[in-house]
């Protein structure tokens, strides 16, 4: 494992989401109709400029239901192992990060499915290790109600310790192909999990040999105590949202401590706040293109999600007033528990009506917009880095694919003189990317152990 | 649908497997040590050979665990979804038909898949239907045995049904994309299948617009009664395995009387026997290969597999006797029942010993295998598609990639000539080629029905 990367080298990821991450973006006359997540030749053009501006990685979110506001934004989406598979096919380098649940998916397929792209795609894969929130999907999944948070984050930890063994299951050295005694691999060197715990019981060993990073990088990005907690345990990159850099600062210096608290290298679980850039020539014509872009929101549609997340009903929630003073608390709360806080209290903080707390949202989901010139998104970035707010970020352009070339025309050159970016990739891995050793196999260490 | 393709073209699949279907394929000097099913690049050009000769589609088998015999031929695999989506982005044409299992997996998820695989490939998915046989499997989700095969086959037509709903969620012109109104999509074009059935619940609408051919080619493989009943309601293709013509032309008849029994068009289930073609510029050059190949074979490995398979322990097989008298009869056999029969009817009728039999089986694991000259070869298939036994075939090729190279270069030539296969590709998507049209949306159809 590497260590002491500040100063350094920031971790830069493009998280790609059809027309960009602002709810209006699709209506924009640059957005082309077809500019869609189902569309590969557009996602591999996405994929493609942020291979150019030498990202770590590029990602994309998921759930296995369809939202129910299809008119308010370009919805639909593939599966994305399936999506990173065939980006994997037109890149040589950036890395690949999948969103992928523990709830709704078997641990051997799944184990499976990272392993295939990580051998598909030189060891790119990336795996945003997810729990899902929400009823609805639940349902797709013969299940009335979805299980509780913590239930879901308890099996989230036994499936990444399944996935552990199994992508152990191969020695590396395994494989003999030896014509003359007729024996192709040494069975003696591939070992099964024989897993039997609470959630899983898993027997066999995988069907894939050890892939090139071994694991896929594993990505958190629940920010609740208990996603806290799964990160500071597996996470090699988490993913989070933070309006304010006190917010920021908060969230960093409690998962760095959480990881040293259960025996990790702080430096291996890097922090990657979310950013919604809005980039212009001058303030004035990025401020512009942010208002233009808030004006093209349908209210209706963001004031119904508000309501869900609230557990209101939207006429509950008159635009031109304030959120209602008795909401619950997050304790109360069976789904995406930290969104839910961060956005009462953005509300409350800044004392945002309902239309403006809609604004606020429209851009990234409660991540932080900034509006700016390049240089002053360079420096709202080096800020956080240099405050211990983040060790990268997650880049959201507000707008695709204008929003992601002005972030790698104009903000990376300045972040590249700052010494704060990499100029070519180092590595061919994803994990090189992000400075971490391909781990050893647990049972090859076992078998060095006896023989000491 | 289209009718009446006999006299006119057969269907071609390519299966393909490693180093090849014969078991000691890998030991031959040609073989490469890294011809296995986890290099992409290896099985990218396979299909490229494949596409080279206009074949209907490529094909893996899969399930999800790894064999026992390690030492005994390339193994480990990785998803076929994922390797036919690699594959999808270096070829143009040729179908991609991977085999996924109805017990292990969920319908939201693999509904997904391969819909997002069509929209990748732009219209060029097939599934092969499996309910996937084997206690060793099952230990790998958490059962303790393989469910039974009645019970396997009544969830697989289900499935099937939860799939169809979940692929026509979504009518072709839900998409609005309307800028102006701002109204991405229709929702009431959408619809969720609120399926509840007796293995199943599934509530929501999938979250992939409707692919290019609506839904993947369904092929089917297993040739008990409960396979041949789900083919006969389900299946476009169907793979099978038969050693004589006879019981080629039974299964043949049998199949399509069981599809027009149901309201089907017997036209619309095409029926391909596997065959493992081994070529040689002369008979005796083919047969000669054949025997080298035999001669490769380990007897134990397939010793201790045949025992498994007939529930026995390998010291009950000497290797020069016949089989024992008393086996258990197919109806006791919860795994592949189809498979066990083929096997102990060939051994019985022509009074193999155990070696002679495992030297039969070496070659194409119940398929037939075929030695000769490519115009023996362009006879031996143009007989079993005369007589009624067959609509085109499973290529298997005993040694990859030489024999698929061969069967291209050397037999398509002929059943070109004898008008028997195309020459160019004359449609776009897998259903194209095999002359089956985009199935209409269910929701569609019940909208126009409402308007008449």
């Amino acid at each position: 494992m590497t260590t002491d990367h500040r100063p350094g080298r920031l971790n830069l990821n493009a998280f790609l989401m059809s027309t960009g991450h602002h709810e209006a973006s699709w209506r924009l006359p640059e957005s082309a109709p077809d500019a869609v997540s189902t569309n590969i030749a557009y996602l591999q053009r996405l994929a493609q400029i942020a291979e150019s501006g030498k990202l770590d990685s590029i990602f994309f979110a998921d759930g296995p239901g369809l939202q129910s506001d299809v008119g308010r934004r370009p919805a639909g989406s593939l599966d994305p192992l399936i999506v990173l598979t065939a980006i994997a096919g037109v890149t040589e380098r950036i890395g690949l990060i999948a969103t992928a649940s523990t709830t709704y998916n078997s641990p051997y397929n799944l184990a499976r499915r990272f392993a295939s792209i990580d051998h598909v795609s030189g060891g790119r894969a990336g795996w945003n290790v997810v729990t899902t929130a929400g009823p609805d999907i639940a349902r797709n999944f013969g299940l009335d109600e979805q299980p509780a948070h913590a239930a879901r984050y308890e099996r989230a930890a036994e499936f990444l310790e399944v996935a552990f063994k199994l992508w152990d299951s191969w020695e590396d050295d395994a494989i003999l192909a030896d014509k003359a005694a007729g024996v192709w691999a040494d069975a003696t060197k591939i070992h099964r999990p024989e897993h039997a715990g609470k959630h899983f019981s898993v027997h066999g060993a995988l069907t894939t040999p050890r892939s090139p990073q071994a694991r896929p990088l594993v990505v958190q990005a629940g920010s609740s105590d208990d996603g806290k907690d799964l990160a500071a345990r597996y996470a090699e990159a988490v993913f989070t949202a933070h309006q304010t850099l006190g917010d920021a600062q908060a969230f960093y210096a409690d998962l760095k401590a959480r990881a040293a608290a259960v025996g990790r290298d702080p430096e291996t679980v890097r922090i990657l706040p979310g950013i919604v850039p809005v980039i212009g020539a001058t303030e004035e014509e990025a401020l512009a293109k942010e208002r233009e872009l808030d004006e093209l929101i349908v209210p209706e549609y963001a004031r119904a999600q508000l309501a869900k997340t609230l557990r209101l009903a939207p006429e509950d929630l008159p635009l031109d007033r304030e959120l209602p003073a008795d909401l619950p608390s997050e304790d109360e709360i069976e789904g995406a528990k930290s969104r839910y806080t961060l956005i009462v209290s953005l509300a409350r903080r800044e004392g945002l009506t309902v239309r403006q707390l809609i604004g606020r949202l429209g851009g990234g989901r409660g991540h932080r917009t900034f509006a700016g010139t390049p240089e002053q998104v360079a420096d709202a970035l080096q800020q956080w880095y240099d405050a211990e707010a983040a060790d990268g970020f997650n880049i959201m352009p507000a707008v695709l694919p204008s929003g992601l070339e002005q972030f790698v025309d104009q903000v990376l050159p300045i972040l590249r003189e700052r010494g704060l970016f990499r100029t070519e990739y180092e590595g061919t891995t994803l994990r090189e990317h992000y400075g971490l050793a391909r781990p050893a196999n647990l049972h090859t260490l076992a078998a060095l152990g006896a023989h000491v």
